[in-house]
């Protein structure tokens, strides 16, 4: 793992080191989110990512990276989500193992992908102090290396390479959005603006429900998340010491959005853009209309994180 | 109104004609469900065309063919779905009035749709008669230029523009699979890989619980639907004469798919190409998974045809 935050150079290498093992996402704009929105937007389609995400991203360049000796004893990790099937992923395609720490309650769509790609799950509690005791139970038993889902420089290397891809297709952007749970979509996201282009201004987008970003970004000091309350499932958790580093120094705005703003806007994307998303990745567009003045005749990226949903429970 | 069956050259015309109005829309893969499926899948997403589903291109040939009288009185059809919102936009962009016939019953999505393109939504009871008395009096009433949903030249022809795109970019596909309803979509299609590519074998795919296209073509003759009882609601209508002569002629099959096994395959897309459609969309690759040994190996071209779906309505 590199101790510094990573150089361009450091992010075009990842770039080219998780080529073979992720997709290069398509780009896609719709008249008629445009018309409502009153500006250009283009949607960086993260939800048509292997395992459906940008982790996908984050977890081949960390697995990429680890030496043969870390490898043949496998990769560790606790996650809710899509971090765990994007490890696990990463895992079967370096063929080696990967144990998954998954709260009990995590969603059955999520733990039957991490399954599915030959992940071991230890379930355990659904709180932070028990994932992180299990976890270093597996760790002590295993010998395998812990990935953490985001406060990991070889992760925001990783997830950086998303932004990169956005702006090397549409320089002229004026603004990213960018979904903010743990921040290593958004720290990646401004670091890789931040050297292709500073002018580009990079926003992290938070659920009102699980505001911790906002109020640490606003009080200039971490303040973690308790109790949140949202459905953006995939934005529980707090921030990361990292990326908070990152995002004090190269985002310019936390904005927020409401759930029944989520909801909206997230239905909006699957009526007009006919694509599924999760309600994590339409928080970004949630936020955009709710302040629609500050974004108005402007070109605005927006990175859409993820589409695994569980489609029994659509919020409509 | 053109009289015969439309040459190649007057396929391309038509594709040429519309090309301003409407997308080229991609085609896409999904390694996950050709290993389901144990073939190779190219999906044509007519759910991303405008008015998000392939009824744009037809009706879109059959208004810019129209003399400038005709277009003067506007346009008139009776239709319960994509047709409907297709000729409104179409006459929208054309600058002309167009006077749409629905049933009571139609899907909200849909009748806003129209009403979004300016369309005047005339209402009936939701049965054909009464669906052509309405269309005759509003016909009657403004000079309007009636334009069928799929038994009509103009249309199929534009139908068939679709299928020119696919082969075009696809040119060794060993067959292709359409959902056939009134049959604008599967005559059009079997036309032009007729012309393209005669090695391509056409296939019809029809819910179970609407066969009419079926009991027509292994009889030889056609057989009206009576009582359709499917999920599959863009595929209610019958069989339309041309479209049933050019199904005799060009296409080898038809399939058929329960509303189970089209619910599944609705999923499968969903879950694993994370994009919207509607159920009729869903039917080939149902009839595909239904009669796997079938297409074993084969590289099958499936024209996903629409995704305006009532989200609050979906079958999981």
């Amino acid at each position: 793992m590199s101790q510094s935050f990573p150089s361009l150079a450091d992010i075009r290498a990842a770039h080219e080191r998780i080529q073979p093992f992720v997709h290069r996402t398509p780009i896609l704009s719709s008249t008629a989110i445009n018309e409502i929105a009153g500006c250009e937007i283009f949607f960086k389609c993260e939800n048509f990512q292997k395992v459906g995400a940008f982790k996908a991203r984050g977890a081949a360049n960390a697995v990429m990276k680890m030496t043969d000796e870390q490898k043949s004893k496998g990769v560790a990790t606790h996650s809710s989500g899509n971090h765990a099937a994007a490890l696990a992923r990463a895992a079967k395609v370096a063929g080696i193992p990967a144990y998954i720490v998954m709260p009990s309650n995590a969603p059955e769509i999520k733990k039957k992908a991490v399954k599915g790609y030959g992940g071991e799950i230890i379930e355990c509690e659904p709180n932070l102090k028990a994932r992180e005791t299990t976890l270093e139970e597996v760790v002590k038993k295993t010998g395998a290396t812990f990935i953490p889902p985001y406060d990991y420089m070889d992760v925001i290397e990783g997830q950086a390479t998303c932004a990169l891809e956005l702006i090397e297709e549409q320089a002229d952007l004026d603004v990213i959005l960018a979904p903010v749970g743990g921040g290593g979509l958004l720290g990646g996201t401004a670091l890789a603006a931040h050297y292709l282009n500073p002018n580009i201004e990079v926003i992290g987008c938070e659920p009102k429900g699980a505001d911790d970003a906002f109020q640490s970004f606003y009080a200039g000091k971490l303040i973690p998340q308790s109790g949140p309350n949202t459905i953006a499932d995939g934005l529980l958790t707090s921030l990361g010491f990292l990326n908070f580093e990152l995002i004090k120094t190269h985002v310019s705005a936390i904005h927020l959005a409401t759930d029944p703003q989520i909801i909206e806007a997230m239905r909006l994307i699957y009526e007009r853009m006919k694509i599924v998303i999760e309600p994590s990745c339409a928080v970004p567009l949630a936020a955009l209309l709710a302040d629609q003045d500050s974004f108005s005749g402007k070109k605005v990226g927006i990175i859409l994180s993820g589409g695994n949903v569980d489609l029994g429970k659509l919020p409509f």
